[in-house]
Formats: C-alpha cells, sequence, structure tokens
C-alpha cells in the first residue's frame, strides 16, 4: 500500500477555558491507504500541529512533515518506524513536526492493524492484552472540600485508584497543600491508590517540592508526577535522591531519548508517555521496554478521547507488571462524543481491546458540532482548508 | 511601557530547495512599545511559529505565546524574563513555542536597548564587546574539489577559519568523508582553523561516527559538531569518551536545560546556542555562563541573517575566552537583504555591535520581494493576515 491521503481534523468545545483540562479540543488524524482508514489523535495544539505538516519547505532539514509521509509505503511496522525516521531527519528543524506526527502515526498503526485484522498490540509482538488497574484521572478542587467531593464521586463510580492534579497545588503554602492530599485521601478511603500531579508547578525549585514530601507520605501517595519542569532532570534527580514517595513523570517527552532521559538522568520510576505527543506508538513501545529493562514502571499519559486511550495502552500491553492506567474520568462532551463507544472497564479493569487496529470507531457524525473551520493560504495558494468529516 | 504591538514577517526566496541552507527564509518580529520599535528574527519554520503565536487557546497550559506577551510590562530585563517564564508556563504543551518567543524575545532585548541607548550585551551585564574570530560557515561541496574550491575562496576573502558542514558527509564511506576533510584542509591551509559539521547524520551510531576521529584528527579538526541526533546524549559522551577531537553540539537547545545538558550529559567541548531557537538572548546568556563554569567553550549558531548574528553575538560579547564567531559566509539573497549594513569584520575580528539595541537597521525597503502573504482562519475569524512592511 502507499499512503494516499491525510486529512487533519480540529475539534474545540464551543467554549474552552484556562483550566488544565486537556480533553477542550482535539486533533484527530485520518489516513487511508489501499482502501483502508486509519484514525489517530495528537495531544497538541491544533492549528501549528496542521501548520507543520503542510508548511512550505523552509531548507533540506526543515520540511513539512507531509514530505515525509504522503505516497510512502505502509505494508509493515517497519514501514512505520521508516517514516518515523525520514521524519526526524527532514523536520529535524521544525519543532511542533513530533506533535503532529504523533497521531498520524498512531492513525498508520491503526489502518495496517484493520487491514490485518490484528490489534495494533499483536503487531508490537504482544502475545496478550493484560489487565490494567484504570485511575481516574482528575483536577485538584479548589478547596480541601471540592478535593474529597471529587474522590468520593470516583470511588462511588468504583474506581479504586484516583489521581489528583494541578489546580492550587504549589501555589500556596505547603500546609494548605497538605489539606487537599488528606481531603483526597479521605475521599478515596484508606485501601484507594492515591497519587498526585503536580503539573510542573515547582519550576527548578527542590526545596519547596521537598517541603511537600512529608505530607504525601502521610496521605500514602503512590507517587509525585512532574513536580517540576519536563527538561529539569536535574531537579528530578536531587529530589528522588530524597524523596520517599516515587516520582513520575515524561509526558512531555516528545522523542524516545527523552522518556530514556528521565529515567536515566531524572531517575523517576514511573514513565508517563502519551502516545499523542512522543511520537505515536513506536517510540512509546520503545520508552515501555527501556523502562521495564530499568526497573522503572510505564503507565500511559491519556486525559482526552478513547481513541487516544486506545492508543496509549498498546505500547505496554502485554507488559503484565505495569498494571496502572489513567483514565479520563471527567472528559468534555466532545472527548465522549469521539468513540461510538468507550472503552469498557470490566472486573475493575481495562484493556487494549481485542480488535483491528486499535479498536475504537470513530463517531464523524456526532463530532460536526465541535469542527473548526479552518483555512491556511500563502500567497494566494490554499495549504489547508478543514475537509469533510463523514 | 507596556507591549503594544508584535508583528510576524514571513520572507522566503522565490526558489527554496532541500539544502541544508537555513537562509532561504527567514521569519523577522517586530515589537513595538512606549513609542520604540525592536527587531528580532526566529530561526525556525515560519508557518508554524506564526501559527504558535496566533492560534486559539487549548487549556490553560497551551496557550498561544501572544497570549504571555501582549500588553506585558516592558521596562527592564527582567521584565523579558519574566515574559519568558509566563510563556513557558502557559504555552507548556505548546511545542513549537519556544521557537516563536526566540525572535520576539530578541526583540524586546533591542527594544529595550534603544529606549535606553545601550547596546544589548551592557543590558546583560557586559563591560566590554571583546573580539571574536569569525568562521566562514560554509557546506561541504558533493566532491572534494568542490569543497577545496570553497575553502579557498573563503581563505581569499580572509577567513583564516572554515567549517564545513552537511553535503555527502556520514552518507557513504569513512574513506570519503576522509577526502573531503583533507581537501578543506588543503583549501584553508596549514594554519587555517578547520571544524566539521557532521549535521546529525550519524543518528546515535557511535562507531559510525568513531570511524570518521582517524580523518578528523590527521586533518588537524578543532571540532566534530553534532554527530549525532539532538537528544542523543549517551552517543555523545561515548564519542567523547574516546575521540582526541572535541565535540560540538547544542543547536537545537529549545530551552536551557538542554543546552546545559549537551555539555553535563553530553561532555561536548564546545556549547553551539542559537538565539533564535533557545528562547532568545536571555537563556543563551544564561547557556554561555553554564559552557564558561563548565570550561567548555561557548559558541553562537548563526547561519542566517546579520540582525540574528549580532543578536547570537550578544550573549558572550564580554566573555573573552569564548572567542570564535560562526559566520554566514553565503547567505542567500534575502538574508543579505535583510541588514541595512552587516556587522563589520575589522583585523579579522567581529563584535557585538557598540550600538543601542542590536545596532542592526533592517531594511524594511529591500524586503517587498520576499515577503509571504499569509492568512490564517478558522470559523470566519482572521487569526493572521501579514502585516504591512514599512
Amino acid at each position: 500500500m502507499r499512503i494516499e491521503a491525510v486529512d487533519f481534523f480540529y475539534l474545540a468545545m464551543p467554549e474552552v477555558t484556562a483550566a488544565a483540562d486537556g480533553s477542550q479540543d482535539a486533533l484527530l488524524v485520518r489516513v487511508a491507504a489501499g482502501g483502508h482508514v486509519g484514525w489517530g489523535e495528537c495531544e497538541a495544539a491544533p492549528l501549528p500541529s496542521i501548520a507543520a505538516f503542510v508548511c512550505p519547505m523552509s531548507h533540506g532539514a526543515c520540511q513539512p512533515v507531509a514530505a515525509s509521509v504522503l505516497g510512502a509505503r505502509l505494508d509493515s511496522p517497519a514501514d512505520i518506524a521508516a517514516i518515523a525516521v525520514r521524519v526526524a531527519r527532514n523536520s529535524m528543524d521544525l519543532l511542533q513536526a513530533p506533535h503532529t506526527l504523533s497521531g498520524l502515526e498512531t492513525a498508520l498503526w491503526d489502518l495496517l492493524g484493520r487491514r490485518h485484522g490484528e490489534p495494533v498490540w499483536r503487531l508490537l509482538g504482544h502475545r496478550h492484552s493484560a489487565p490494567k488497574r484504570p485511575y481516574a484521572s482528575l483536577l485538584f478542587g479548589d478547596t480541601p472540600e471540592e478535593t474529597r467531593a471529587r474522590c468520593r464521586e470516583a470511588r462511588a463510580q468504583g474506581f479504586t485508584a484516583v489521581k489528583l492534579g494541578w489546580g492550587p497545588i504549589g501555589t500556596g503554602s505547603a500546609r494548605a497543600d497538605a489539606d487537599q492530599f488528606a481531603a483526597a485521601r479521605e475521599g478515596i478511603g484508606g485501601d484507594g491508590l492515591l497519587m498526585v500531579d503536580a503539573g510542573q508547578v515547582f519550576g527548578e525549585d527542590v526545596a519547596a517540592a521537598a517541603a511537600r514530601l512529608p505530607a504525601l507520605r502521610a496521605a500514602g501517595a503512590l507517587w509525585l508526577e512532574e513536580p517540576f519542569a519536563a527538561h529539569a532532570y536535574e531537579a528530578y534527580a536531587a529530589l528522588a535522591a530524597q524523596s520517599p514517595v516515587g516520582l513520575a513523570g515524561g509526558e512531555a517527552a516528545h522523542n524516545l531519548a527523552m522518556a530514556r532521559h528521565v529515567v536515566d538522568y531524572g531517575r523517576v520510576r514511573f514513565l508517563q508517555i502519551d502516545t499523542g505527543r512522543i511520537g505515536g506508538i513506536g517510540p512509546a513501545h520503545a520508552a515501555a521496554r527501556h523502562a521495564d529493562a530499568r526497573g522503572a514502571v510505564y503507565v500511559n499519559h491519556c486525559f482526552t478521547t478513547h481513541l487516544a486511550l486506545s492508543a496509549s495502552l498498546q505500547p505496554y500491553a502485554g507488559l503484565s507488571r505495569h498494571d496502572i492506567c489513567e483514565y479520563p474520568a471527567r472528559p468534555s462532551a466532545l472527548a465522549r462524543a469521539v468513540p461510538v463507544a468507550p472503552l469498557p472497564i470490566a472486573d475493575g479493569a481495562i484493556r487494549a481491546p481485542d480488535a483491528p487496529g486499535l479498536g475504537v470507531e470513530v463517531n464523524t457524525a456526532a463530532l460536526a458540532p465541535y469542527l473548526q473551520q479552518v483555512e491556511i493560504r500563502i500567497g494566494g495558494r490554499t495549504l489547508y482548508r478543514t475537509p469533510p468529516l463523514d
């Protein structure tokens, strides 16, 4: 097969707020080849990501992503890897390119799986799709009371694990944060798993993050996620050396090397990878193997749709030791509209679907209200216009 | 002052080829505040970088760069640093943002310097603008003969130092590369400085790069630049441990942490920073101090205009030990048209200008033939249209 068409669809809620809710918009990618279609999702700013696909070439190492994809051969996983190598080389100086490629690469896997009638995880070499324990991924409330209520609600929905993130953490005193952590523990109950996501709020300030460790330990938190800026490996390592709570990080990794580094230099114990950012399912799979080899735990990063959720499960589907799964528990109406049906949770566990490709059907008919009509023109030439979604 | 307006101008040659010549297009930024104007240049794909300035917000940590800049206070270097902190936080998930910010941040320094009647390097705390030895930055020829001729031409123009990059290096045999290195040495003469830029061609293949070391040593190369992908610090360190030739790298750094890491993890001896990519002059200045503290040599990265060249000189203007300067020796007609006058080379040396701001006047009248007319619309709303250039 040859890749015949690549279409990007920018979807957004009618109102987008400054909350840390990444499900307020979405960038879907549809790929067509040999009579088959595959879908993927970029976890990325839609407009710059579309621009990175269609922009004019600046020079040989700053070409649009399209130049390395359209017309390329697609018969095997090796062909997908070859496309990724070409994008890395030809779009070396185009910073946004990995985010654009991520959803596209995922769509290539989906298409290839559908063509061969195999789930993506099997194409990756996994022999089974192991059960993962889904944790409800939530934002902290503005107050401990709100946080407690959100955790109770998640528990009532059947979740035995909860992660709280962002909100006021790190913006006030360590005491105020301790009240939040304690409220979260109360809400989820003594036997639930509790994780905390600081959303990079401490920058590179190790002392400020360390001041939160006693309360995290008292609340029995499994991990402290992203205390620092994504590249601040020195700070991660310095905190890891003194923390009784494991550190988690890696969601910002936009290539495999960054995933390695947050483990090897940053000493995180939980490596969180977003297939919608790292370049897709191929590099995420390599990151999972790296985490496994290093004794770290691989965890998917996902806060958007069940299309992205399935993609995020594929890389570590068969790695039984890595048994935790981020589950977007309060996604936007747009995110809920994307799949025809959500991935089921059965007996408290979720699995990568045993169905061709990603095993998720995109509900194109439901997406019309969210579709953004975009047009990009240079010198009278139309580089991009939102394609029909049907 | 408050930042009143930020205008991006996308310039391109009539024909852009796949050569590794980064001067075939340019993205200039003009900032207005308090009756003053400053200019900067992004070393970046223009269309995605413009999109990163104007795109709709995706969520609180994925806001357009404009949200952190327009209307912001600009009275001191600390205000510029505060803007950079806000962009890093508010545009955390917008991968292209650092490239967009780089030219913009440079323009803020230019504006501030003009307002205070001071060169940027003085605002940075440098007490003088030390002479640097310019090296002609060239691409390898397709054959050793072409390479030799280019080096001879540079020598005839007065350059006593030459860097050759890209071209066929690494794509054929080590023997073929050795012939290129020897030809370059012949062309520049026995007493000239010779540097080699591999343009990331070896990916992460340490053995392939190591196979070129004997010939580099025989040719008396001062450094081997970017043998590997930008993030492949493990490969850099492995090669550095066995190389008689110093390694150089860092041009792809799009934040200060990456600059630190290529020195601290990658063990490069020459840290090359592009102010048009790392986020501007502020982080480049911090990178220069880091290199100095670590005993490495800081070198500017510049392959485009003299506006970018002046910006690239400011961060290390007063650091006398760091006395080499990349000088674009065969820039495109577009790149030559940008400044009213180029930075002079006097007595074989170049210096950051002793003039307000960057000390470079932009020749707007000469740029009309290169100006690209861009329009970006979403849902009937125009997010960007090329502004008048006058």
